[in-house]
């Protein structure tokens, strides 16, 4: 690593130095993996005992944050100056990327390649695909008839990208994931279920980035869409005909049905499953493991499996929980109904 | 596309026209999607009002559907008529698989391949296996010793299918699937787990589709199968010595674990679990997000985790939400007994 | 298959005999699918009748199951002793495993391999690794810069390893794996989710197994572990810094969200959730579809979304499951008041 003061990060992230500018930070670590001499970040006073413990000797730290002890550097978002840092220090990972055309890509005479594209071993891109400059596919990936890629793609080995896809720019796609396999649609017709043709296509719009073996289906009709700035982690199945907004969340192993349509900054958590054909507004929050079967409002956040707005779920929770409460209740009064009416007999 | 007016197409699908026979359709889209000149449809009368505003010039509808405005073909089943039409319309799919064996492939000499077999790029096919006639596999799949896959089957790029497993006939898999690793499987002796070997097989039976990322495994004995006719969407897991019936649908991220047997038609609606050793009869419907924990009879719709009866359970969830209203009710009558109390002090 | 007499079998697995010594076994099976001649195994005088049921003429029993009509052979874990005769008869598995290093695998120049190592075909590794001796990668894996794989671990084909991971020995990873992907990390700046650098590792220690379509994303610092001789099932995804402990056993589509601790010998069943930053004790067990939203404690066993320790969350449901019983007696005792009242009016 090359070694920076305390002064010279300051200066990166363009925060005020709390202690000795010229003490040289020898690593960047988190708050618990910190040894004597790294440097790490702290968002919030929260934190600060944990600070005070760690073994780091300098810290990115918010506004409220305070540590006599340690060579503090003041920001108002210390996640993001840290990434700066990080950024600036480690080597670019894009020295490690396929550089230029492997020998064993199999490439179609009609594809088209933008300039600095790195194609890795044995991949195989089909009739009729466009890549945009600077987009790297890594080892063993395959992307299919007339699937378009813009620029600056990241692509990494072994990712299917069926026929006739659209990807913007700046996507980055991780390991066994397959974008535009056909939309699960049959229609039955004496007692076998008959296949229906899955022909529209699949928007991967700029700056998303999606985890690794994910699926998303394509479109019967017309598209399937996942919106500008979207991130999506592991596991993840988007089937056809879903219309993502800009710039969710959607963590782990989520699920959502056909034709359903999400808004922009909707965050969905971890194993949510959402049912067809319906629509979560704008910033709407789904906690962990909830399925939703009716649309959302913007805004809104919801909880449970039926999910419902989220204070409603807590308070028939925590009346479910007080239930044996309830019932020794009702017992008590039977009881003392009873004696009542023994008295009036 | 080539261009069909509405009595060319009524002719296709033995449909009724009602309205301008002599109309050219420009385009088949859906109902939402659809532009001026074409061709959509519409199952039921409950979607005549969004008919009426889609900019479809011309629908396939069912016996009940009314629109003056457009012109209509009238059949007993429009989504499978539409099929018929698109299929009838759009370049045969065929021209873009694989034709013929790609020199990259590596193909064991003792490897029977039938008629009309398309092998793509950097396939790698094992010792003993035998591919049927007009069987397409796509660029990096792998097919084990002595695996066995029958006429005309569809196998989309890096689909695994480990050894030893039988494929039949017009199988569809997607792209990232492994059909045929080991069950999960130990034995804890002295406190470490040892491997139970998994030396059973997979069958899976003609006309299954199988969706991208799914996992099935191989049997610890005998076999993990498949029934004819059934359809398993992304990335669900089947685990050994399941047995799947006929035409059954399992939608995206069920779970089935090991040794449960699934009758014919049953559906599992998208992430529902199913624990081991049990028994879900024909016809038996299990709603989304459902955890299976005691054998379903045939015919039976559960929901919820531990699943039951749907009325059964809708009827509790209904209590569970009036629970507020049934604490009030305690309450005041706390306080009216209370109150008799004391006239009787 | 060799075949072996009774008091072969009984040597092989230091089992007592109770039978016909000279009987010849002509089969292993599971006790619902052996034929006539075959050895099967019954753990404990539960499965009794099975047995007597079965056409097995062998069987391998634990210390208290009788069944005069079959040769029996008694040991203390009969599980473990059929595997032992199973691993005895079989043909070795490792004859189908690649020999040598495939003509088409590429491997860069720096990369050290141990003796015996065997390399399929359009494997890819990358600068910089190490892999030990016995240790066998099978057809179009990809192995990233610098990684490390121990002595005779087992990869299935299409298995990818990112960059920096390292792998202990005897390690088993099953097809479609992803191991080292990116943690789903994010500083959202003026409206944009930003990419948090992931520059941790992954450590899989000794006599671990990963089913298939798993995801394992390496740390943002530091490290994600699986501990010793866990076993993770297909479709698994274990997200970044999670430290699994040793001898877990995780179960098909379960999801452990980042920074979360699991003890050793943890069970998680099938689909269960687990949210950041918790700590589950050695030996806790949690049961399907849970959502464990706070720690568990050493030992505890836990039930629910959110999950609650067993017996609270089945006492809960019993509650709940009474609920029509509840209401019809407030109801009851709502009109005895009134009657009560009545006379007091």
């Amino acid at each position: 690593m090359k070694h920076l003061t305390v002064a010279d990060i300051a200066k990166l992230v363009a925060g005020e130095i709390v202690g000795d500018g010229s003490f040289c930070v020898t690593g960047l670590n988190g708050i618990r993996e910190a040894h004597d001499g790294d440097l790490t970040f702290v968002a919030n006073a929260k934190y600060e005992a944990l600070l005070a413990q760690s073994k780091a000797s300098a810290a990115i730290v918010g506004p409220d944050v305070q540590c006599p002890s340690k060579h503090l550097i003041r920001v108002a978002n210390p996640s993001h100056a840290f990434t700066l840092v990080l950024n600036h220090l480690l080597p670019d990972p894009r020295l490690r990327h396929p550089q230029g055309i492997h020998a064993t890509a199999i490439i179609h005479p009609t594809v088209k390649l933008g300039e600095n594209v790195g194609i890795g071993a044995y991949v195989v891109i089909e009739e009729g695909v466009q890549i945009g400059k600077g987009s790297v596919v890594y080892a063993g990936s395959y992307i299919g008839h007339n699937s378009r890629i813009g620029e600056n793609c990241l692509i990494y080995p072994q990712v299917m990208i069926r026929d006739a896809i659209a990807i913007q720019d700046r996507v980055i796609i991780h390991s066994g994931t397959v974008i535009g396999s056909d939309g699960f649609g049959y229609v039955t017709v004496n007692g076998r279920h008959e296949k229906i043709p899955q022909i529209g296509t699949v928007i991967i719009e700029s700056d998303v980035e999606i985890g690794a073996n994910v699926t998303i289906d394509r479109a019967r009709f017309d598209k399937t869409v996942i919106g500008e700035g979207t991130k999506i982690d592991n596991l993840v199945h988007i089937a056809h005909n879903v219309i993502v907004g800009k710039h969710c969340l959607i963590v782990a192993q989520v699920g959502v049905s056909g034709s359903s349509t999400l808004g922009n900054y909707v965050i969905l958590a971890g194993q949510v499953g959402v049912v067809g054909h319906l629509t979560i507004g704008d910033g709407a929050i789904v906690t962990a493991q909830s399925g939703v079967s009716k649309s959302v409002k913007a805004g809104e956040q919801v909880f449970g499996s039926p999910a419902q707005p989220i204070k409603d779920a807590f308070r028939t929770n925590a009346y479910v929980g007080r239930l044996e409460h309830y019932v020794s209740t009702i017992k008590d009064l039977k009881k003392r109904i009873e004696e009542l009416e023994k008295k009036h007999s």
